[in-house]
């Protein structure tokens, strides 16, 4: 039997959003190979429906499954809070999101006990973050905010436009009137606006990004389960440490890939997703 | 063999926007029956390749032959731009799309020979408008531009909030700055943001809706193939005159149906698209 430590860990995002969590993971656990897959033909996720969202992820975890993955993180807000508790009982490796670890460092993070979460409207409809924010601290209110506007934004590049400062003050001020300290990016497009956002919140909110928890709970996940890479056993080829699997637009993947990761991406190999 | 006369039209898109032009159809030919099929499990299309727009297209129109449909009208301008070429030689019925018959009215239209042209950035990445127009008249120049921000606005609701004046405004005035007397509303949802686009515009543009020349397209096309259905065989039921079919989120598509369309659509069926 292969050894496990050296085989990559999956991470999938219903696009490029969780090319933000991978760069997280590579910086705090350098010595991981991974193994991304983003859903570009069925790009967006949050607003579609909890069923569509678990048949996706199912599809996606086996294609993962096939080459081979050690650990699967969903790099996905909405997919974490529609698909992985379902997915994962059905999964004979750890599976990990990013909404527990965002929401848990809300939770701890907060002094007078109000946190905002915005994301997708699928993932504020689910309720998670409020749940397992609750289950942490029962005395933390939770403010949930579904701003559809966001994700179009940032892929449009107007991160710091004038356009998309109003969008944020409109969809931010029900947040502050409520008196939050905390506020949760709960999805990956999110910190690409942090200036934005920190421009409308003012120094008095504190901004969370799962990306970095979630980076954090996978190597101690990884060291607990022996599954952590030596580096005793690499790909002869650098360029093979990491790898790139997208359903839509290869191409279009990899520009955006090559500008936000730490290292160079050569290809993203296009794959018939609904064959899995 | 069963008289084609009584067949649906089928009529399909990425998701809602091809209301619109399902309710010009029963505005002008009101005798014909349509079936629906929204995309909403992937939609949008408009930012996706075009083989993964082939691929999806090729798929719905065998759903469509399933269920015995004697013409099909691609209400989706990225569709009829990257789709319907390779798509209608394969298929023994009349197929038409939305782009040709906007691109006629507006080559016609235009006094000046300056057209505009606001679609999805691969209905503008086509050419197709461009190509149409010319070729009808080679002397018009036309104008280009993607509005990628338009439907995600529309779906947010705020047809004609001052954050959508202003996002109209920086994408028209480049459009508006090579003097275009005519434009073309190049993406179903578009119309639902006419009042918007006019206050930009002002009155010396006049805006196309490919909507109500595809609806005269189809009727002309029937009439010529003798297919136009001339109420003797109609269901029992006249709740059964239209069908309605998508790939997620049913309710909220029967919803958006009910907003839009001026009969009332009792439900939409879900349907797993890619097993077609």
């Amino acid at each position: 039997m292969e050894d496990l430590r050296y085989a990559p860990i999956g991470v999938f995002d219903s696009g490029v959003g969780g090319l933000t969590v991978a760069r997280e993971i590579v910086r705090q656990i350098p010595g991981e190979r991974i193994l991304y897959f983003g859903d570009t033909a069925r790009v967006p996720y949050g607003s579609k429906s909890q069923d569509t969202i678990i048949r996706f992820s199912r599809q996606i975890v086996h294609f993962l499954q096939t080459k081979g993955v050690k650990a699967v993180v969903v790099a996905c807000n909405t997919a974490s809070a529609l698909a992985l508790e379902t997915i994962a009982p059905e999964m004979d490796i750890p599976v990990i999101g990013v909404v527990i670890p965002g929401a848990r460092v809300a939770a701890e993070s907060t002094k007078n006990g109000k946190v905002g979460v915005i994301a997708t409207k699928s993932t504020i409809d689910s309720g998670l973050y409020t749940r397992v924010i609750t289950e942490i601290d029962p005395t933390v209110s939770v403010y949930g905010k579904a701003c559809p506007l966001f994700v179009p934004l940032v892929e449009e590049g107007w991160l710091s436009d004038p356009v998309t400062v109003e969008v944020a003050r409109r969809y931010l001020e029900p947040l502050l009137e409520t008196g939050i300290d905390t506020l949760v990016m709960g999805c990956t497009h999110y910190p690409l606006l942090r200036d934005t956002l920190a421009q409308v919140l003012g120094e008095q909110v504190l901004l969370i990004n799962p990306a970095y928890e979630t980076a954090r709970e996978l190597k101690h996940l990884l060291e607990h389960e022996d599954l952590i890479n030596d580096g005793a056993c690499m790909p002869d080829d650098p360029e093979n440490m990491h790898s790139f699997y997208v359903s839509d637009a290869a191409d279009k993947f990899r520009e955006f890939a090559n500008s936000i990761l730490p290292f160079w991406v050569d290809r993203a190999k296009l794959i018939g997703i609904d064959e899995y």
